[in-house]
């Protein structure tokens, strides 16, 4: 990584390139500032270290977590208030969620969802009702959070939130979800006239008259200069590829598959660290859990003592968080054939996730001692399960009853230690508008930045969706922040 | 707080005190960087907060992690290596330890000892064996993080390492431990000519030339400028009593009872990291439980869906953790009338851990109803830790053997949910002389760190005696290093 200290304007004797508002990061938080910035009369200028936009959003799984009344929710007679919306970001994206940016962000989502939709964003109105993170074809909307599961459920009136954009030919990946949500985004940039340049890597903000005044970065071994007459978004994703960064500050992750792309190299942190800007929830992570969902909840998951700890119907993501987080990365997967065969008949998940079972053997007491376990752990588990099972009640976890059967002989376990990946949430304090924040409290003038460089709306859990919902909503309010600010005018001096 | 900006040198129209080298808090760290500093040559001021010297140190129990064979570990016959301590720090200490750091603290360990006695800390050659954090009396060896329970002792050689200085009046806490501690220490520093000035609230470096010049303070509600001509040792502790830092951070550790001091607003991390410093593991804390270890032990201990989690003989701080981090903050204390009354008649905590049960039953299915817990959960938990009680085995977690008796009627159970209480471990990155370091690499040139404002030993996990041991050893670094540093010299320049 190129040295992340801050340049004098002084010391820079030219700009090679220069904008109203220049963007690094062509990824959703970038694309979205680019769009509200050019539309608030700015000339945008977009920084890519790759040959193309993207990001890690064109590749991913593409939910956005929206809701409290979203068109497509109401197409398919779901109720959802920004109340509602709110008490369940509150209470499953902590320990430490911030109940103004999510009261603000449930208030705006349905006029999001529009925005979205305006930009040319498709999504089919079908609901898809399984457990997972993986629609099967091109459904629009699922549950990406386990609101219908427990905790959740019994406080919080349930809403499925999670929208996906409309995919074409899943199973190839040419275009999928994240692909389709990002290519008429950055269609749209592009009719405003935004301009980008490509491999471009920025490595360290230019200061002066108080000011961030722009960026130092480099292309083809060559350092460019860029002007930025209003402002600097900062919009290159979190530190997952960052060894360095994430031994500091998340280490359960080290070592771990990282779920986000090279580029997330913690780069605009360091950036705006270099220059007093305060970070938050470093240590928090996503974390994804290899198992197909409808095998989780046809069975039952224990930790390295054979003791279960979580709803297996639940999002599988936090099932992946309880595991590398609270159980030390340990899991096993306990299901009986007939459950087995049926989870396999009706699984939807990528091929990936479909492993043959690790053992198997006619009775729990055989299945514990293959398994390690010391005899009688998994067994009085099983028992106990399959007691309340039998009544269609889950009093231990709160497991939905349409899910609950007896586990009976042959059974089969899965071998799940160290099936997670993730990749980290935390990252720059911004303000509702996408203001860098210095540690001694207000704003770095000229310096805002979105998305997974950023701590967003989630603290610790996690629902599918939200580092896209953050990265969009606030890469707007950033752009559009940005564009606002006159040039020259200084509202607060940084360091 | 005032703000923590840094002011430009040439902004400074004259220093109101100087020093080569001023140290920021007179706790531990501080004390051991003022006496190192000024056997070196330096002329030395420290400033503090409070009226007089001590900080936290001088409040707490006292404890410090030391040995690989001090000479009070040969005294009392116990067989330490440095290899054997690090190993055990390595694994206790995670998620992330520094093998670099611990490996040169255990090389150093016997050494620093020698040193702490040569200042005029006394430590009374007896051992305490029993599980716990307090001494009964004024003994000065006893085991501190778990050394001898499972998980570690199965693997690693296990040796007390929690050494504590002997107290007088330990019932009437007019000289604990930690008095007795920092008391010679700081008549140390003042037999070398250390000045300090009391009542002095530290909140900004002062920079020029490329490097860190001074400090601005404040005093009876006057601004102060402090020159450091070769360096500034920030050393005024964590950042526990700052709301809005616990909450971006440590957000498990909000609203719980601090075990800290309320100095402890985390300003030296703030005043760094407005100069580019780097932080690492700033989630991480020390957790204390509310239990007394003679009842724990002869118990179990289960969370809130009636499992065990942890082998209840190990240090109660590793039961903190557990109990906070990964159970939700739920546990129960389960044990029977004769246990009970065993281990009040052999405790020897401070009375405060002395509750009565919250419940008291005749079988455990009347046990688990009171308690709230869905019918069999407690029960399967409590028949299997008996059928291998019986046989003096606890494979499940661990327990040894000396504490392994079935549970019998009558019964009792303590709610122990929310009996936790802590303080913050992560802060400014050092290297092992006490440098801090920018985020980009490197250090910032005349800035040094020490004790809990420091990222030190631990970086999750915690053993008794581990800040006040990384806080006096890194002190002493960084007093050292700071002396060595030649007035004007600038090494790396800093933002």
């Amino acid at each position: 990584m190129q040295d992340v200290r801050p340049v004098q304007a002084g010391v820079v004797e030219e700009w090679d390139l220069e904008a109203d508002v220049v963007v690094a990061g062509y990824g959703i938080a970038g694309v979205c500032a680019a769009i509200e910035a050019a539309r608030a009369g700015a000339e945008v200028l977009v920084l890519e270290r790759t040959g193309g936009w993207g990001g890690a959003a064109a590749l991913s799984g593409g939910w956005i977590y929206l809701g409290g009344g979203t068109a497509l929710q109401r197409a398919l007679g779901f109720d959802d208030t920004p109340e509602a919306m709110a008490r369940f970001m509150s209470a499953a994206l902590g320990p430490a969620a911030d109940d103004a940016r999510i009261g603000d962000y449930c208030a705006g989502s349905a006029g999001h969802y529009d925005w979205l939709v305006d930009c040319g964003v498709e999504f089919k109105p079908e609901f898809w009702s399984q457990p997972g993170w993986e629609v099967p074809h091109d459904e629009g909307l699922g549950y990406s959070g386990g609101e219908n599961s427990a905790p959740f459920r019994a406080d919080i009136p349930p809403a499925p939130r999670g929208h996906v954009p409309r995919m074409q030919g899943k199973r190839t990946g040419v275009r999928g979800a994240g692909y389709m949500l990002m290519r008429p985004l950055a269609e749209t940039a592009e009719s405003l006239g935004v301009r980008a340049e490509f491999d471009v890597r920025v490595s360290a903000l230019v200061t002066g008259d108080g000011r961030i005044a722009g960026l130092r970065a480099r292309r083809y071994g060559r350092d460019l200069t860029v002007r930025a007459r209003r402002g600097v978004v900062l919009a290159t994703g979190g530190f997952t590829y960052n060894a360095d960064m994430v031994a500091a500050h998340a280490p359960r992750l080290a070592g771990r598959p990282a779920a986000a792309i090279e580029e997330h190299d913690g780069v605009s942190i360091l950036m705006a660290q270099a220059v007093g800007a305060a970070v938050a929830h470093m240590d928090a992570t996503e974390v994804a859990f290899f198992g197909d969902p409808q095998l989780l909840a046809r069975g039952i998951v224990v930790n390295g003592r054979g003791q279960r700890f979580i709803a297996e119907d639940t999002y599988p993501g936090r099932i992946g968080q309880a595991v590398l987080l609270d159980q030390g990365n340990e899991a096993f997967l306990v299901i009986d054939e007939a459950g087995h065969d049926e989870g396999v008949a009706t699984a939807t998940s990528t091929p990936f996730f479909r492993q043959p079972p690790t053992w198997a053997a006619g009775s729990i007491a055989e299945l514990e001692a293959d398994m390690g376990l010391p005899a009688g752990a998994l067994q009085g588990t099983v028992d106990m399960y399959n007691a309340y099972a039998e009544c269609g009640e889950d009093p231990l976890l709160g497991k939905k009853r349409e899910w609950l059967r007896p586990l009976r002989s042959p059974f089969a376990a899965f071998d799940m230690r160290g099936f997670t990946a993730g990749f980290t949430l935390g990252g720059l304090r911004c303000d509702l508008d996408g203001r860098v924040q210095h540690v001694a409290g207000g704003p770095i003038d000229g310096l805002y930045a979105a998305g997974r460089c950023t701590w967003g709306l989630a603290s610790g859990g996690y629902a599918s969706g939200t580092s896209l919902g953050d990265g969009s909503f606030y890469g707007r309010r950033a752009g559009a922040a940005a564009a606002r600010r006159t040039s020259g005018d200084a509202e607060v001096p940084h360091a």
